[in-house]
This record gives C-alpha cells, structure tokens and sequence, in this order.
C-alpha cells in the first residue's frame, strides 16, 4: 500500500495522507542551521548542536507520537483546524505534503481555504522560513484569524527535560511589533537569542504557554484559538511560546502570503545589550528585513534549490529503471548529505542529545558525500584526525562542537582507526588532492604534538599489527563494526552498557572482520605509497597484508564461510560449530571485498552460503540462526529479540557489502538483488508494512525472526546510505574514481542495456553511455572517449572543464 | 481562592475539582516500592530507583502538563470518559479527590455511575493496588465496559526516553488469563518484571500502545474505547502497555469492585524460567492470590493507616490554631516523611532520572524524620558517613542503589562535612543510642579504610580547620549551602554547570554562613565529648568555636548584620559597600542560631535587618538588594531572573533559620509571623496565586522583584519540610530531645495559651499542656512531673513505656 508518489521531476516525495503509517519527515536546512520536518508539520530546529541549541521544543515518543512542531491554525466563525492536519485532526477537504531536498511544503483545503505552507532554511542565514500562501477558493468573502505556534526550547535539550527546577524559573522574552524574541538565559553567559516573526501587523500575541493553551489544554484545543483572540501574555519562567494572531478577510479568489521567520541571533559579548535588560536586535532586524517579502524569500527559496541541483548533478543515471534512477539522482546521496549534516544526532529515532560524532560513522559517511562537497570532506577528514591518539587508537566519538574525543565512551573499539584509511583514499580518489596528506594533524587534538595525515594513517595500520591476538588476527577489544558484539565485556548488570562496562584484558578475542578491513584498508594503504613513490613502505605493507590473508584463510575460514571472531575463551564464533549464530554477514562482506580466497573457491562459497542461510524476502539478515538467550561472552548482540537489529535484523549497513563482494565475482544479477530488496523506492508498495519514508534508507528492518517482519526502524541517519551509495555507483554501475581518473566497470544484471550516466569529475562533466549488447553482466570490451577507442577500462582525468563523451559496450 | 479543603479527622486533603492551578500531587509507598499520583490520576510508580527501575512511563512538562498516568474510562452505549477527569476531561457530575496519608481516593459520579478509585501501595509488598469500586446511582439498569491503562517503561528512565534506537526493538510482553506481564530486557540481564492484573475475569486485553489508541490518537480518546472493544493486541517492540477491558451491569443501587494491581518482582537468577522464553511467574501469582478480594484489600489499607497512625502520633499538638495543628499533626511529618524515602529524586519537579542522594540534604532531612523511623536515620547516617573521605570531605552526592559517592560532581561543597555532626547529635538526642558513635564505617566506602563514626564528626570538624582562608573563616570551595552562590567558579561557557565547571585555587573566597554552622556544629560536638567524658576534647573543640566567633564577629559583620563571603579577590560579598546583595539570609539565621552576637546586640540588630529588608507578605526573600546583571565572580545565583530562585526568591529552606533565630532571642511573635507566612495551611486561600498543593511546602516562592510575586515551585522535595518542623516543634513549641531528656522551652506569641502537646520519646510518652497566664513569649515559671514540680525545664528520660503528665506554666 502507497501513502503518496514520487514526483521525480520536482525531486520531491509527495504525501497524500496526513496518516502515514509513521511520521514520514524531512530535513531543512544544510549549513549551521537545521530543521526536522514531518508530514504534519511536526519537528524542532536548532543551531549546530541539536543538544546544546535547540532553538525549538519536541517531545519523543509523545502521544500521540508527533505531537509538537511549527503549528498554525486557522479560527473562522464556525471551526478551526490546522492546514497541517495536526495537531487539531479535523477532516480537511484536500491534504498534500511534498518533501522535496532541503524544503517541506504542506497544502489544505478546508473550508474554501486553501493554505500552503512552504518551509525551508535559506542559504547563508540562520532562519527557517514559513511561506504561508492563503487563498479563498470558494465563492464568498471569508474572514478568519490564523493563529501561530511554537514553544522554544530553553536552548539546552536536555536540560530542558530534566532540570524543572531551573528552567521553570528563567523563562523570559520581549516582543516588538511581530516579533517575539525568545531570551532565555541571555542575561547570563548566553550571547544568542532566538525570534518568531511575521511580516505583516498582527492582533495580537501570546508567549505564555498556559496562557495561550489554558492549563489543561491539549495542542488540539488551544484556548485562545477557541476563543479566537490572543492575551498578549508575557512569559516570565515556565515555559515560553511564540503565537501571532492575525485577521484575514479574502474576497473569491483573492491570495495573501505571510511570511513567517524563526531565527537564531549570536551576539559579540560587548554588544549584547541595547539598554538595562533589553537585547541588541540589530542582527534580527537585518534578518527580516532580508526576507520581509514574497520576492526576497521566493529567490532565496530558488538559490537554495540551485545550491542542491547543483550537488545532486554530480551523478545522474538515466536507467529503464525509474527507482534505481530515483534513488541514486535524488534520494540517495540526498540522504548521504543529511548524514553529513546531522551525523547521528538528530532524528526521529535519535534525540539529539546523546552521541557525538561517531569516528567509524564519519569516516564511512564520507563515500556517501564527497563527490558532493569534497572541500567540506576534507575538512571532516582533518577533524577525525585529530581525535586520534598516538597510538593508532581512536576515541569512539567526538563532540562536534569542541571537536575533542568523547572521553566517556573512550576507545577501544579497534576497528576504528583503519576506517581513517578508507575515507582518506576516496577522498584523494575523488579530488586528487594529495595535498592533504602532508597536513600536520594533532594526535588527541593536542596542537603541541601533531604528524602529517599520512603518519595517522600508517598509525591506523600499525595499530591493527600492534594488536594482533593468538591466531595471528586482530584483536576485538570493546567491539569491531558490530558495536553489538562485545567479547570482553561480560555484562551481568542491568544498569550498565554493554560497550563502556569493565573490559576483560582482551588478549583473545580476535575479528575476522578486522582482519578482512585490515587486508582491504592495507591494499588501499599499498597503493597509495605507491603513487606517493614509497615503493618499500608499499612492499612492507603488502607484506602484512599478505601474512593477515594467511592467518584469515588458515583460521578464519570455516569450509563455507568466513568465521566471525574467536571468543574471550578462544573459541569460535560463527561457525558451524556454533548452535546459534554460525553464520555472520559482516566478514563474508569484507574478506571478499578485500579480494581473500576469490582466487580458491572460497570467497565463492562464502557468498553462496549468505544467499543460502541470510538471504531473505527483504534482504540479508545479520547473521543465522537468531540468538535465542542472552549470553554474557557475546554481549548485547545477544540481548535483542530474534530478527531485531544486530540479532539476525536486516542490518541494512551490511547488505552493500554483499552487494559488492558479489561484483567482486561478477554476479550482477545477485548485487543488484540485494540492492533492491532494501533501497527503498522498490519498497514503496508494502509502505503499510515497512512503515518508514519510502524515499530513504532505514538503519534496520526486521528480519523473518521477528514478528514484525519487513518493518523498518530509524531511518535517515545510518551508514547504510553511504555504502548503498558506494555498492550502486561505484561497483554495480561501476564508475569508481581513482588516484589518476575514472575506472569503469560496471556489474549488472544481464538484461540491463543502455545506461546513460553524467559524472563530474574534478571538473570535467563525463557523459557515459553503457551498452551492453551481450547480455553480460561484468567486462568491458570497448571503450571510446570522445569517439576515440582506448586501451582497458581506465579513462585518465582531463582535468578540465569539459564535456567528455565516454562510450562502453560490455562483453 | 480554594480548590478544596483539608478534612483533618481523615487527615487529608479533598480536592472539590480536577482543575487546580498546578497538579496536585501525593505519594504512594514507603519501603521499596513507590508512585507519585496527582488529583486527575496522573503519574508514575517505581521500584527503589525512580531512574533505574522504573515501572510505569511518564512523560514531564508534557501537553497538557500532567498527561499520563494510571488511567481507567468508562465506556457506555453513548458516551466514554475517565473517572478521574483525565485523560478524557469530560465534564463529571460530582469529583472529589483525597489525598490522605499513603493513599488517594477519587471519586465521580458521572451517568448515573458512581466510581471511587484507591489508590495505595500495601505494606511489605511492590505493588499499586487500585480498588475500583463502581455503583449504580439511577434508576435504570446500567451497562458498561470499563477499560484500564498504564503503559510500561522500559526500565531505566533515562534510557527510555533518549535511546529509541535500542528501547523500540525491546518490548516484550506475556499475557495469562487476567494479568500481562511486562518483560522486556528480562531475556537478558534483566531478573525483574512487572504485571498489571485484575481479580475479574477480562473481556479482553491491549498490550501495544498503537493497537489500543491509534496511531494518531491522544490519551483523550482511544480507538479501542471509542469502538468499545480490545484488540487483544500483542506488543513487539515499540511501546508495551498495559490495558483490559471488562463489561460490567449494574442494577440499581448494585456496586461491583475490581481490584487492579501493578506489581513489580524480581526472581533469582536460576529461576528466572519456566519454560523456554516464558518467565517464572510464581511470585506473581502468590501477590496477585493475597490481594485478589476485597477483604484482603481493606485489611492491607487499615495496616497502612496504622502504621502511619503509629508514625504521626509521636508529636500531636492540639491549639487554638488549626493550621498549627494540621501542619504539626500531619503534613508536615508526612512530608518529612516523603523526603526520607524520596531524597530529591522524584516529584512533579524532579524527573527522577537526574540526581543521588545529597550529603547536605540527607543530613538535614534526618531532623524531620529521626523521632518517627530512629532505625532508619540509624541507618542512613552510617550510609551517609561510608562516602565520607579520609580528609573530612565529602562527595556532594550519592547513588542510593550503590551508596557509593558521585564522582561526576565530586565534593568541594565546604560546607557538607559539618551537616554530618548535626544529624549525628539529632539522632542520639532522640534515641540515646551512644553506640552509634562507635560504628566503624569505611571512608569513601572502602571497607579496608574505617573509622569510628565519632572520628568521622570528628574529621568533619577538622575539614573546616584546615580550610581556613585568609580571615580565619572557611572557605567556601565550589558552594556553601547555596549551591548558587560560586566564588571559585568564573564560568563564561553557557554549556557547562556553574558548580563543576573549573574551579580557581580557592584560597581566599571565604563562607561566613559556614563559620556559623561551625560555630553551631562546634557546640554540639563539643557538647557530645562532655557527655562522652572527653573533657580534654570537649575544650579543645570549644577553644575552635571560640576563634571562629572572634573571627566572625571581627571580620564577618557589617555593622548591622552578619556579612554572606568574601569572594575570590577578597572582597565582601553582603555587605552595605555592595550596590547588589547587601544583605544575604543565611549568616542571619545561623550565626544567631549559634549563639554569636546574642550578648552583645549583634544578633538583634541582624535580625531586625532581616526584618527591614528581608520579610515581605510571603516570607523573607534570601537577600537584598537582588542581582540584575549576571556576575562571573558570583556565579549561578546571579543568573536567575530576579525574585526567582536563590536571586531573592524567597527560598523556604532558611526561613527557619531565622524562625529559630528569633527564638533564641525570645521573640515569639517574630518566630510564628516568619513561620505562618510560608507554612502551606495558611495559605490555602491564595491556592491560585501560589499554584502548588496547599498541603506541603515548597523550595521556593517567588519574591517581590518576581513578575509572579508568591507563586511557589518545586514542592514536596525540599529540606524546607525537616527545617520548619525543627523550628515548629522543637523551637517555637520548644519541646528538644536532648542526650538525658526533654528540654521544654516555649517561644510563642504572647496570646497563645492552653496548647496540648503528646510527645514519644524513647518509648515513654509525654503530655504535655502549656499554660501562658502572663501571656509572655518564652520563659518557664514553672514545671510539674506527673504533678509533682520540678526544678527547671529539663525533664529526664523516664525509660519506661508509661504516659507523664507535664505540666508547663510559663511566665
């Protein structure tokens, strides 16, 4: 079952019911600037730091469960409601609401009043914009007041939820003409302020929550809408709002526009204050005198659509499959930049208040975008850096806004640091830019004791070697990539973490999947001192590389499949000696993509065992069979019901690994099966049971263990858009950039022919027609460049601005 | 204007209508199992630890504020609602709510239906027990399906409202017959379930939030009520709740009661099942067997009341002042006793999820509980004394499943160590158990490292001589008793706590209020050596108290009153030199408490300064002038608005100081006039301005400089409740235990005459009637001892079981 369609043209998904199986959301804004946006209008926007500045109120998981967001209703003689369904719920006569890329609109009718409202976050401005278009469809005149609504958030998100008895004393605003600013705080270290304004008169204003709801009032019956007149009340403590009441009368036909403003003001610490207690708005007038009419926020509202053009042109395919052709012109890497913007914070599933910046999630976050903003990635690849210790070792998170490692969660997860490796290289791949290895970097953001990004990188590698365990492999300590998988934390106590509780000495569990990255990571490593001209360091590492693809295929093989670690104990997990949990996905993945047993047999068997054990109707479950108790030598793996998240999920991170170990063998037909039983565009039919957007990616759906099978759960802000990103275009397409141009070589199912992809590549626009007159699924017999037939599948970067004209036909 | 009225023979307090001006909370439990419960049923329960073992979920500061809780409708051919108002707010025809002791009833007649709901939690067991009781008021027979709803938390409070990613995938449930268990995470480390049950057969059941309201309903109007029948939904996931419907008709005049019960278990380890993923139930059966009828129930509510009873009656005053009586008899012990079980963890202030057990509060709530649980005061000073450290110092606060200190806040909170003495003294005072002096008990709860509890007072004392500062006053660290009050901590950074942000040397900022508490705590222990035969010691102490009384008197006074500090430059901070805070509270109470000043008129002229500056119609605000402008030398108290908070708010806690200052100087009068203005039964007519419960105090009333001047916050959890019932009974009634006795020392306004008073002390019980012909406000003439007269107002412990007749005339 659908709740709406996509509409490609306008890049957007179009929702036709405000009663989607789950808040269906989108994200405004791209630079410092964010806003979370449902179908119904429900969501908070901040300034960077979704904890530390919220700058708008939202309760999860309330009830009903998105209740809360930029509100307005609509008071005539007879009724209200609101144009955005909720929170008032009343019937409307039309509903439609478009998320396009970085904007929401959402458009009633009700009444013989059609309302639309446009939301976005202009460029260069700290400032989410509501464009409120009213126009009488009907036949008469129509008089009705249309009241505004926020609540704002005393800046700090979970203090705000916690700490009543400070917050419910501090409250505090003023209001001028429109404009209602929100002060919470700024008289004492605070030098930022926020503001609700419209650009028209209005009646009359409310920032008191009781006084504009009336105590026992839900948002769906607020008071003063009933009543139809605002209390012009000032807050003072509890909880500050921001609602404008304004009077409309439209003649048949007529249209009026209003346009409503929230934004955040910094001020120097010396020009805080205009007078005793009143705040320097200077910057605030500036801001809505920029966007005080149709024509300003209408051009602001074009650039931003440029700006995204602009970054979504960077790879357009032009397939006979319109949801392959969706999901990687738009969705997709759309979803790619919202990682890079939000990382993990802020979400329908992430509060924003917990994590930092996860050093694994940004380094892999960094395939999905840097294409896009490659000058943006580099200086995240600094910022990771910098987080690393001398020893190789990496905090798990940093905080993005002091940019130091989190000290609480600490290190210890000893997949991390080689992750650095791989962002490093896609990142040269994609730009050229060799530069950056030279950067001196601190180690544990200490400036007095730096090395150059390519000494961290060598320090990633080393650290795997300086931690090897009994068999040769590297040892797991907290958790590998499966943060679920805790081998030497045996957890006994309810009320502590699986990951952070008292680590045994660690000395014997091993990961296969480490082992798998290093040999994959030490390639990557190999070839780039190669082209750096450091052919020792490149023979040294291969040398390592090699005697880890020994110990894998000696110890870490299984007769049909990767083994996925050794225990605390010594023994083996994943295997079929195993009663529950023989088989993992994550090794199976990585040791083929790293190109181990591909030349015995062994890689091949490992696939097919995947596709015989893991494979299912939505895809490759984690791993087989479910864990059925918890067991305290695996950890909170074992601690998920069966078919939920690490426990045998659908793991959607995962599944692209799959998918390109498979092109690693040249079974198109099988990457692309598993591509498409998650991207989610193919899924749109089954929304009622998969439940989440159907236009991004979910971080897990529950696998045939479970009683929930197929439904998804958090969605948006995962891995898994990255590396589909990566399995799509990169390996199934097979338009890979590297250190001197562009590979090409595509994996595809055997019916796929005619493919017309546009790559930009430092600079160069590289039109690419794919044929595929055979039927094959992998090989390139003939390439012409600018009609000029060349030599092997590697077309050399121009390293201009032009147009270059690149025809392949399979075979 | 009232909302109700207190009913003093039930002892409670009847709410007339479900629309107070702030939820009207009580308190369910007083061992190991606890619920909060407001006047429309809203609220929570846990086990032991309202962070770590949360039973029922409830969402704070929500829309409307109190939406959430244990909540039934009422479902008919035509029409549903609550009985208790909420969720549903259907008018009712009759409602009526009492909060008694251990227990609420509300009661509505609504259709011809009358409902009255008990909610209480029985002695020695975990569990909610709510006795349903409906009665048919009409004449027509009168059918109906009555539908319950809680819904589960997921345990750690904290984890259940921030981390979807995990909680969403976790839910479990089992249901048998009339009961559904609630057990997620009990598969892993979890040995604890809850169940919510009903001694009636079901005509069906919900255990997924969605099933049972709808995806988009609110509380107010669920789907399954609205189609009158339960789904018999399955919860996996998401959000486990607890619902059962049963239809019920009445006759006439017919009542039919249903007794549900929420229950929580923990089983051990090796019996957590029954049978593979079905739990072992067998704990659950035995509660549900003992409370499955009605008698049973009304025999475990007698219990409750006894043992209440039995608490309230250590100290009865019967006066011409009803307020006094109700405050004294009954809400204010109560309170004490809320503070005892709940420290400042959980209110309609407090999430819950925040904070330990403070060593400062613990220690000072000790005095308003000590004569009613003397075990238990035993019990928490020994926990209180282990997280001492070997230097004297303390951890500020602890965790009370651990009982270990709080390293995240750590200690530099000067004052904590001396409050340890007080509580001591007070417990010996009321027991005469010496022996506790030689308890040894760890420092910092390292069992290999002890000492006595006599050198722990002792180390207590010492803390404070080896951190004099530059006048021979203490210094004062992070904060004294006014946590706001931060002469160390310039703090610049909005995103960090005043209290532990990085803290300056610390060797000049100095606390006058913690020379006076030194001076007051000095006398006690020197006091506590005589009676234990240490003269030597005794005079060394006092040789101490005499230097800090010096040093006070010369460098702590500002020619009309004692001054607050000196900060970090050393400057004065409460003195005439400053434009702001020129006078602070605190010193006034305490340095006078302790006796400095009171020979040579510095005491008087303090307090007639607190009188001139401080007292207004709703008590003595903390100081004066308030602060305008954030100050970094100052820290948090300058960050509240002012009137708010510690920024001259009136801050209940140390309105008693003064109260019992007052008394030292025999001024009854002045004493009661500070005492009748914040003392909650006095100010039951202006419920609508001040907000909160008529019944218990509040931490905080806002000041004169406030825009909402005498609106109260933060009630029940405040150490205002042990500080007002020290200064009632012990100071203005003037009945003090002391080592050997009962000292009797009236200080009241001179037209009080004729006050009975029932006094337990170490089992004997005193009568006590106090006859003031003279109608002076102190002074005792003379004494007579079950009739015969007696030298003096000290009267000797009887030591015996038997009832004394005390005979008091003043004059």
């Amino acid at each position: 079952m659908k709740f709406g369609y996509f509409d490609d043209k306008n890049k957007e998904y179009v929702i036709q019911t405000p009663k989607t199986p789950y808040p269906w959301i989108n994200y405004l804004g791209s630079e410092d600037f964010f806003g979370l946006i449902s179908n119904t209008a429900g969501g908070y926007c901040f300034y960077k730091d979704a904890r530390l500045r919220r700058v708008t109120r939202y309760r999860y998981n309330n009830i009903p469960l998105d209740n809360g967001g930029r509100y307005y209703y609509i008071k005539d003689e007879k009724d209200f409601y609101s144009p955005t369904w909720m929170p008032v719920k009343s019937e409307l006569d039309h509903y439609e609401c478009r998320h396009g890329i970085g904007y929401s609109k959402i458009k009633a009718i009700k009444n013989d009043l059609e309302t639309e409202i446009l939301y976005f976050i202009p460029l260069g401005d700290n400032a989410e914009i509501h464009k409120v278009t009213l126009k009488n469809v009907g036949n008469n005149d129509k008089e009705f007041t249309i009241f505004s609504f926020i609540e704002f958030c005393l800046w700090n998100a979970y203090d705000d939820m916690t700490n009543y008895q400070r917050t419910y004393s501090i409250g505090a605003v003023e209001v001028e003409g429109s404009t209602i600013f929100h002060k919470t705080d700024y008289r004492e270290r605070r030098n930022h302020y926020s503001f609700y304004s419209v650009n028209h008169p209005i009646n009359g204003f409310d920032t008191d929550r009781d006084a504009f709801l009336g105590q026992y009032n839900g948002l769906n019956e607020p008071e003063t809408v009933i009543k139809g007149m605002s209390n012009n009340s000032m807050a003072s403590g509890w909880n500050p709002i921001g609602s404008h009441s304004i009077k409309v009368k439209l003649a048949p036909n007529e249209e009026k526009t209003l346009i409503f403003t929230i934004g955040y003001i910094e001020n120097n610490q010396e020009e805080k204050w205009k007078a005793e207690d009143v705040i320097n708005k200077e910057q605030a007038y500036e801001l809505l005198e920029k966007y005080n009419n149709d024509t300003a926020v209408e051009e602001a509202f074009e650039k931003l659509g440029n700006h995204w053009n602009n970054l979504l042109n960077k790879f357009v395919v032009e397939s006979h499959d319109e949801n392959l052709n969706r999901m990687v012109n738009i969705w997709n890497p759309y979803q790619c930049m919202v990682t890079f913007n939000m990382s993990r914070s802020a979400s329908y599933f992430e509060t924003g208040i917990g994590r930092g910046m996860g050093f694994r999630d940004s380094n892999q976050d960094l395939l999905g975008f840097v294409h896009q903003i490659p000058e943006k990635a580099r200086e995240r690849i600094l910022d990771i850096a910098s987080t690393q210790l001398e020893d190789g070792s990496a905090y798990h998170q940093y905080q993005p806004l002091t940019k130091k490692g989190n000290h609480e969660i600490g290190g210890g997860f000893n997949d991390d640091p080689l992750w650095l490796i791989l962002s490093t290289t896609a990142y040269i791949k994609e730009t050229g830019d060799f530069l950056i290895l030279q950067e001196e970097i601190p180690y544990n953001c200490d400036i007095n004791n730096t090395g150059t990004l390519l000494e961290h990188l060598e320090k990633s590698f080393g650290f795997t070697l300086n931690n090897l365990g009994p068999h040769g492999l590297p040892l797991i300590g907290r958790a590998d990539w499966n943060d679920c998988l805790n081998l030497n934390c045996f957890s006994e106590n309810p009320d502590e973490s699986f990951q952070t509780c008292d680590n045994k000495t660690g000395k014997t569990a091993e990961s296969v999947f480490i082992a798998g990255m290093f040999v994959y990571m030490g390639k990557e490593l190999a070839e780039l001192y190669k082209r750096l001209g450091s052919d020792n360091k490149s023979q040294k590492v291969l040398k390592e590389v090699e005697k880890m693809t020994h110990a894998i295929e000696t110890y870490g093989y299984d007769e049909e499949w990767f083994l996925r670690a050794y225990d605390y104990y010594g023994n083996k997990i994943g295997s079929k000696e195993n009663e529950e949990g023989k088989l993992f996905i994550e090794p199976q993945g990585f040791c083929v993509m790293a190109g181990i047993g591909v030349d015995n047999g062994k890689a091949l068997k490992a696939l097919d065992s995947v596709d015989r054990h893991l494979n299912t109707e939505y895809g490759a479950v984690l791993l087989w069979p479910a864990y059925t108790k918890y067991q305290t030598h695996l950890g909170e793996i074992s601690s998920y019901p069966p078919g939920y998240k690490e426990n045998a999920g659908i793991f959607c991170h995962n599944n692209p690994w799959i998918m390109i170990a498979e092109t690693v063998l040249g079974r198109g037909e099988k990457a692309f099966e598993y591509y498409s039983k998650i991207a989610p565009s193919y899924l749109e039919d089954i929304s009622e049971k998969r439940r989440l957007e159907p236009y991004v990616y979910a971080q897990m759906i529950a696998g045939r263990d479970a009683v929930r099978e197929g439904e998804a759960k958090n969605s948006w802000l995962t891995g898994t858009a990255a590396w589909n990103y990566e399995a799509i275009t990169k390996w199934i397409l097979g338009i890979r950039p590297d250190y001197d141009g562009i590979m090409i070589d595509p994996c595809i199912p055997k019916d796929w022919d005619n493919i017309l992809i546009k790559r930009v590549f430092r600079k160069s626009t590289y039109e690419i027609s794919i044929k595929n007159p055979e039927g094959v699924c992998k090989g390139v017999k003939k390439i012409l460049v600018d009609g000029k037939e060349q030599e092997g599948n590697y077309i050399s970067a121009f390293n201009d601005s032009s147009i270059h004209r690149i025809e392949v036909i399979m075979g």
